[in-house]
């Protein structure tokens, strides 16, 4: 069930709270073994909450359409006496007096927090194979990474453990494992969700969002987080609008950007079809396609890289004297980071602000861009090179080089199952739109994808 | 004569603005050998305009106060066809295709551009002692430097050349020679005035205002300047306001922030007594003056100064193999700069933000501050070294003491001249409001200085 069909069923007393629950951690009890999925359960917690939650339901106070619900959250986000690690060996017993801001939301919308979802060390890489706490593995096929940083909350989510979990995405880490698990993915626009009580990583990279099975689940979690927070210095006071989509959205007239630069260059085959499929289908309800070049994302990758380099390694600078609590691929990146001079992160910087008003420009011709997420499906656990069109390319930098530049440029994007390859593995796309354009992308999207995304057998 | 007072002069067909600007004409080529306050001097395009300002205000056509008013800009301010070096060596034949949005606003309104004023090199430094372009001269004592880097247009408003100058601020760059010439120098908020065709220096510290006679003439250029530009991404939308505040303003129950911390130490005791008399002149007018404690002002001028470092490096790098077109103090700090790790800049970024929040909170409780500009009066030229209640201080650091702080919190501010040393040297008078409250600084400084400041006799 998606998270907007437990709501309505709740409401009809089909079904309450704690049975939701009660099935949630039992799914979890069943599957945690074999994925790795969540880094801690709220059993007793959420129980309570499910208790709690019927209670209120049943007295007719309803908070809204997360009322109720089983979700989950990424292990970086703070939660008020339970443990939150980031995927790290630092903070493997740091227990917060506090909950994050998009915590304080969900829960302030009667969400029922079943657990943390496991992932990358510190958010700093896209295989979930954490060192600390183990791998966290692909519900399609257990020997495949689920992609990260958000790897738990992606394969909690298609592993039907949750019908939401949170995630955060500096690089690409929601959209990324969404594309692998084939679920939705959304990274709102730079700003428009609370980052405060979220472990950081790179301050003018971080972006929060969902994980969903649904375009309109993922619109009515954003409804629950979205909006100004003065503890947030980046937050913006812009308002907020109403992000479910109808369920048969029209697309029609809409005018859909094609890149013909970057971005469907070295693709695996199958998933160049899916995604150019995505076009026709669009085309047959009515949208434009308009072929495009976009700025040069090459150099956004770069620029958007050596940002993250050098932020990341202000933040854990103090830590790393300690060098043997970091995992070799984690602790390699922030030695990186710290040989990185001012001069050449104030020119990215520069250069990200030209290539953002160069951006700019194309949203008076388009009212999104397709893209594929990732050139590849998920590769095996310990892969570190892949093979497209016969020529190997890195894993991580293949898995990011579509989506890092749209983390530099601060733009919404949402991450889509449309397809799947040989192997039946999920394909994912990316629909990017224009600044706090969230409501047309995933209007778009809801056009384009199942009620609920197919998930595997389990 | 004032600004306003010309404009009304010549409104009252009291005098043309081809005799103001055969008078500043005249005055620069008899002072500028002494002071070398103008870098160019625009005698044939300056009459030109002259007769145009003539031609219009006699049919009716009043572009307002600046019409007709022979004004400077400092040389690093772009002028169309006219060269504008920088100071520097690097630019010494550079003639710009375009004019600085502030050239093009001023002439707009009417102005009459009669030349470029000479600063330090690069606006890199405090003295105006410019190793290509000779030292510029105080007008009050020409052993004297006139401060820096504005010190051009600090010392051609002193010595009458020109009614107004547009000077340039960094780290002081406008409040210091202001001090030491005894003029108005007003640095608006980050934001407020546009910077399209400004060379830049420290990109998020740089701002444009204007040196002046008046208070009420530094409100009048205000207005002629403020407002958004889409050319400066920097630029804020905040509507502008009229920034001319009444000849005899009210302050009354205006709160006055007496710093209890920091700005009252190592002074020069003139200078001490003469800032405090500024204090018990606003209460006689009916202020409340506010004792408290600032937050840390020394880390804030770290924080500033480790940002320059490396924003101006970074700036100029792809010119560093060319070492023998700097001077060696500008050498000196743009080696420094390419030292920094990217790690130092972004923290000393986190901590200006955390102590902008910090001084945010003050403005709850004071409209304005009022603290010395520079703890000392203008050193003489080659001078590194000054004395202060028997300790020794570098010139350098103790100019910009005061000032520096101001630019990495975007804080409007304005130093007024309050009186003089035993010496004869004019003090200066720093208030700072909260952000885009140039119109209640501007009353403040209105209500304390007179209408014209005092000049030196040449």
């Amino acid at each position: 069930m998606t998270l907007l069909e437990a709501a309505a069923a709740l409401r009809r007393r089909e079904i309450s709270s704690a049975e939701l629950t009660a099935a949630a951690l039992q799914r979890i009890e069943r599957l945690n073994p074999s994925t790795n999925a969540m880094q801690t359960v709220m059993a007793d917690a959420a129980r309570e909450q499910a208790k709690q939650a019927d209670y209120e339901l049943a007295r007719g106070e309803d908070r809204g359409p997360l009322h109720g619900i089983p979700i989950a959250v990424k292990d970086l986000f703070s939660t008020k006496g339970v443990r939150t690690t980031g995927g790290s060996n630092l903070f493997a017993d740091h227990v917060p007096d506090h909950d994050a801001a998009v915590v304080e939301s969900l829960c302030a919308g009667g969400a029922v927090l079943v657990g943390k979802t496991g992932m990358h060390e510190l958010a700093y890489g896209i295989t979930s194979s954490n060192p600390h706490f183990g791998a966290i593995r692909n519900p399609w096929d257990r020997d495949r990474i689920p992609g990260g940083s958000s790897g738990g909350s992606a394969a909690a989510v298609a592993a039907g453990m949750v019908s939401m979990a949170m995630g955060s995405d500096t690089g690409g880490s929601i959209r990324i494992p969404a594309s692998f698990c084939g679920v939705v993915g959304l990274k709102p626009t730079y700003g428009r969700v609370s980052r405060y009580g979220a472990m950081p990583l790179g301050f003018s990279l971080d972006h929060m969002g969902p994980l969903t099975r649904s375009v309109r689940d993922a619109g009515a979690v954003l409804n629950g987080i979205a909006g100004y927070d003065p503890r947030d210095e980046t937050s913006s006071r812009r308002p907020v609008e109403n992000y479910v989509p109808d369920i048969e959205p029209s697309i029609r007239g809409l005018r859909i950007g094609l890149p013909e630069n970057f971005y469907f260059e070295r693709l695996d085959p199958d998933v160049d079809a899916a995604v150019r499929a995505a076009f026709h289908a669009a085309e047959s309800y009515g949208a434009e396609i308009v072929p495009l070049r976009v700025p040069d994302i090459a150099a956004l990758n770069t620029v958007a890289r050596v940002i993250l380099l050098a932020e990341a390694s202000a933040l854990l600078e103090p830590h790393l004297e300690q060098r043997d609590r970091f995992g070799p691929d984690v602790l390699a990146l922030l030695d990186q980071g710290r040989l990185l001079p001012a001069t050449d992160y104030i020119n990215a910087q520069r250069l990200r602000s030209a290539l953002q008003r160069e951006f700019a420009g194309l949203w008076s011709r388009v009212d999104c861009l397709f893209t594929p997420t990732t050139p590849i499906t998920a590769p095996r656990i310990g892969e570190t090179a892949t093979t497209i069109g016969g020529q190997s390319q890195d894993v991580r930098l293949a898995a990011t080089r579509l989506v890092r530049a749209i983390n530099a440029l601060g733009l919404p994007a949402v991450s889509v199952p449309c397809g799947a390859d040989r192997r039946g593995l999920p394909i994912g796309l990316q629909i990017v739109g224009q600044p706090f354009a969230e409501a047309i992308i995933l209007r778009v999207a809801q056009a384009l994808v199942p009620a609920e995304v197919p998930v595997p057998h389990l």
